[in-house]
């Protein structure tokens, strides 16, 4: 079976188009992890990560039935070395064994075989001697189109070799995404561009009604995420930005096709630090993933009333 | 000292405005090496990044003191998991310890805190309780700009709270550069309009003639060189594309100042697979090193027949 299709499975048995942003900060772990794994491993670059497992593992225990997909931001592990980038494949083998999909949101994008390397090293294969291991194994990378076909094309291709999938930049939901995404080239903004090449990208790797190959588009962006739902009609979106960054269900009926798919929306702060949100005072620091799990269901009510 | 001193006093010291490339595959790797590691490691990602391990040190053992720096290529590392993220950590290590200036190829881009994420992980200081800890610790960073001043500006906070550099995407060596780089936007290409924001970045992160943030342009489009280089007077410019992708030492002449600086030049394959190409064919497998440092005189060679 294909990604996408597998994508689409999990959010219709979860009836949730929904994904936890596992972008976890030391800020957002509660203190009593943190001192614990800290007296266990000491102040450390291990001792952060190891807080960081110990957070994730919760949320995720506490959540995983409700929700199709998880995201984990590598940025936030990368930021505690190579301890940290192995707790990032921990915790995407760990969301794996649970039955969720993982996206990696990785932004990678280079060339040639500089991108094959990126692509294998997160989606596929790779060959040591007579032998091959998947290294980091997420279901689908998030990729930056800025360099063209050279950049996208070798993650395609070990799509189509190992049955995986990615979503490539479009309109992001930050403030200042409309600097060169939305200037205008021959009567339409860049991002309208990048979505002609999703939609060629897409081609090379489609399943049934859809493509393994999606698009970001940010949810603080609803008009613009109304245009590109209908310019790109095979292309499932992830739409980053809904909760902490400032999009509300009613801005994102338009990022769905008329079937109900072809979006999922992510949220990360809003569902992983809950605890620290006034909404959810009534859970305590211990209770923190229980706080998660009331903010995923928050959110599936939240985006189902913008659909009635 | 800023780092972009730093960088010119070891271009000034070695006399060469070039960079050598890390980014090393199996492929290049000698067999001896290859069985060696898989002798001790067994064929896993562990061997594989140790016979990687092996191959840097010694071409950086043979060419150090001719080159102000190195680049290696984070997707060459990733590609074996957790234990090429190691190897590619213990590479920086070295290279600095040797006296060199360490670009990371890591072409990161993302946005606000997940952007900081990625500069204190590669560049800054992550603090876990009371201690804190550099990470991966690179000089440089280069730096995609599809997501704009959010993504970029964490960097560049970074680079003025560490004495650290960046170099930003502007026009990429690729055939397929020119999808996106090259549409027309107010009457001039997209990556000019990078290069007005690489100017605004660039200025607030100078160090004298030139600013912390630098440039990437692609060597294979030397009339796009000449075009940004007086553009961006006070950017120093890093250069992919000599060599095996094409670029020549005379192509380059306009992509530096009239102080002769302002530019890096890199090569990877060219260099560090130099043994296998027929022109160090003198060169045996074990001696793949002398064939590296063969190379960079060479090339050193060439850049300056270049100017003459």
């Amino acid at each position: 079976m294909k990604m996408v299709q597998k994508l689409i499975n999990n959010i219709v048995k979860t009836d949730a188009p929904i994904v936890v942003g596992l972008d976890p900060t030391l800020k957002f772990v509660p203190q009593y992890i943190q001192k614990a794994c800290f007296e266990e491993y000491g102040e450390t670059l291990k001792g952060a990560a190891e807080a960081i497992w110990q957070f994730n593992k919760g949320i995720i225990d506490a959540t995983y039935d409700l929700i199709p997909a998880v995201k984990p931001q590598i940025a936030m592990y990368e930021q505690f070395g190579v301890e940290g980038v192995e707790v990032f494949k921990r915790t995407v083998e760990y969301c794996q064994s649970k039955g969720l999909i993982v996206i990696g949101d990785i932004k990678r994008g280079d060339i040639g075989s500089t991108s094959t390397a990126y692509a294998v090293g997160h989606l596929g294969i790779v060959k040591v001697g007579s032998k091959t291991y998947a290294p980091f194994s997420e279901d689908y990378a998030t990729v930056n189109p800025y360099l063209g076909t050279d950049g996208v094309k070798p993650f395609v291709d070990v799509c189509n070799e190992a049955d995986k999938g990615i979503f490539v930049l479009v309109k992001t939901s930050n403030p200042s995404s409309g600097e060169f995404q939305d200037r205008i080239i021959d009567g339409k903004p860049l991002y309208e561009h990048v979505a002609d090449k999703v939609n060629e990208w897409g081609a090379m790797s489609m399943d049934g009604e859809y493509s393994n190959v999606g698009a970001v588009v940010g949810a603080t962006y609803p008009e613009q995420g109304k245009i590109l739902r209908e310019k790109m009609s095979k292309t499932f979106i992830l739409v980053p930005g809904y909760g902490a960054q400032g999009g509300k269900g009613a801005d994102l009926v338009h990022f769905f096709n008329k079937d109900g798919l072809g979006a999922i929306i992510n949220s990360s702060r809003g569902i992983i630090a809950a605890y620290q949100n006034e909404k959810y005072a009534k859970f305590s620091e211990q209770e923190f993933a229980d706080a998660s799990r009331a903010a995923v269901l928050d959110m599936k009510e939240d985006i189902k009333s913008a659909f009635n």
